[in-house]
């Protein structure tokens, strides 16, 4: 185990920028300057931002270090995709405390590192600085988007159709089976948890993609959507969130709203609400987007979208109709850690 | 005051964010999406990033949250305009604690907002969260360069001349003074130290300013440096990386390197010594370029520039040449947190 102190910062930034190599054309120079220089010409530039605090965002008691670093630069990728673009370039700070080795940072920025290689993504710049409590993670990513292909959150309008990708709830339920073993092993060394048969709600948890292939099918098949964001606070918030700002209502589907199996059987072991679970667990990144009614057909042929339901007029408010045909306003429980704080 | 928690992530944002107004053209979509987008046409893209930690960066106990904010945006201007080019847009991603109100945040944003408008600068999204520890400021800065107006770090050449705006070591003295008086007032309710005399050092730490006036008074003599930086962990790092990025050594004079009155009576207050603060002393946010030989008379008619050196061949190294002819090797002894911290 190597000291980072031993290295210092410049020695550290080295080490993690070692063999760096960029693979984007619009990325004209990288690390080692003041800043980075980018040239996107005819294209548009995406910008957005994450921060990653330890104990707020991520608990390393279960949380491997590469996967961390994996799903930093993944949830911002999927910002990106969220916008209907490209990532191309991401900037990575990180504030380290004095437990971590040298060995734990470069675990970290594999992870990162290795989610930049399967999306073609270029790391351009950054920070590292010591921090006297937890890991601080700040990504940054910059991304490009055809002017006329870029979606918005306020462009859904009524008789859309609402779609999502994948399946909801996997990583919500992921996220409790990782506390409940977490609890369980509490003092216990070497306690070596059984997560057989539910490999995949833990996947989602600790290792989301971002939904690229989505993006990329909509293109093919001719499909702009009207208003899309990721799912990343859970789907109910994030559909107030498209109503809101597109002054519409919508109509979701119980029934319709996609969950795996394994999600369903650890609610069921939990005793929690499934549908609650779906609607309003957070971390899927999976794309939500509302496309025309005359794009039903199109739509259709993209597989591992569904379509829950439809966009109506903003009086109408947003609800889900439940299997037995009620009505239940949407509320945005989502994954708020400013008010959710203890 | 308010609690942060009574308003929520979504609703501490929208405060935050009220009537923010783009002034660039290159803004096209700003905070509320799931990414900035901006348009940078003909223009080469520049992208700094930095994160500030308090206890680390900053001392709430004598730095007003208000110039923290102005700081924590100016510094990235500086990178910007380090490049030879023009800072447009921000993000702005703050962690905070239970002890911050909404009125603490509002006032570090109102210094944030207050750079901005100094500078021309966009405010275009980021990311809030609560944070188990201190304050967390991590802001992105995107701005704009023409493509054969960037200066690199790598482009001194023998023989150019080494060039440095304003006075240095002044923030680094303002510093030691600000922890002599914590020091000094620890366990006194309301004391009130005397900074008369001391303002202009002061000022240089607490609110510090980006030298725009520099950039557009070297395209204004039709300058282009050979070599930017700005001068961040000190002089003498700086200009280190410059010659190793280039390939150079350097010669500065010990008598040319400029520093104010001020900064030279606290040293002697302090029994420091003047020249190594200046050397060492770091967050001056100057100026440090290089300019081929050729420009001396154009140079000189910039206010404000002082040549305090030239580039030699890289074989010579990097020395700074004393009041008695005595050559000392510079030493990169800059402020490095990751090395320094106990």
């Amino acid at each position: 185990m190597t000291e980072i102190s031993s290295l210092g910062e410049f020695g550290l930034i080295d080490r993690l920028t070692d063999k760096l190599e960029a693979v984007n054309e619009s990325t004209k120079k990288s690390v080692g300057d003041d800043a980075a220089v980018l040239e996107y010409k005819d294209k548009e530039v995406l910008v957005t931002t994450d921060l990653l605090l330890e104990n707020v965002h991520f608990d390393l008691t279960y949380v491997p270090l590469q996967h961390l670093g994996y799903k930093a630069a993944v949830v911002n990728f999927s910002d990106v995709y969220a916008m209907n673009g490209t990532p191309k370039q991401i900037t990575v700070s990180l504030g380290i405390s004095r437990r971590f080795t040298v060995e734990h940072i470069e675990a970290l920025y594999a992870g990162i590192r290795r989610a930049c290689e399967v999306y073609g993504v270029d790391i351009v710049g950054g920070d590292t600085c010591s921090s006297h409590q937890g890991l601080v993670i700040s990504i940054t990513c910059i991304g490009e988007g055809e002017k006329d292909r870029i979606v918005y959150r306020d462009g859904a309008r009524d008789t859309d159709l609402i779609c999502v990708s994948g399946d909801l709830g996997a990583a919500y339920m992921g996220l409790q089976l990782l506390e409940r073993e977490k609890v369980a092993s509490a003092g216990q060394k070497d306690f070596q948890p059984d997560f057989g048969g539910k490999e995949y709600i833990i996947e989602r948890q600790l290792k989301p993609e971002a939904r690229r292939d989505i993006v990329a099918a909509l293109a093919r098949e001719g499909i702009k959507p009207t208003a899309m964001m990721d799912v990343s606070d859970g789907l109910s918030s994030e559909l107030i969130h498209i109503c809101k700002q597109s002054h519409t209502g919508c109509r979701i589907y119980e029934d319709r709203i996609p969950i795996d199996y394994q999600t369903a059987i650890m609610a069921e072991e939990l005793n929690m609400n499934l549908v609650t679970a779906a609607l309003n667990g957070g971390e899927d990144y999976e794309l939500l987007f509302t496309v025309p009614l005359a794009d039903h057909e199109r739509i259709k042929k993209i597989e591992g979208v569904k379509v829950i339901g439809y966009v109506t007029k903003e009086d109408l408010g947003c609800a889900m109709i439940t299997r037995d045909g009620a009505e239940i306003p949407l509320r945005a429980q989502g994954w708020n850690p400013l008010k959710d704080e203890k």
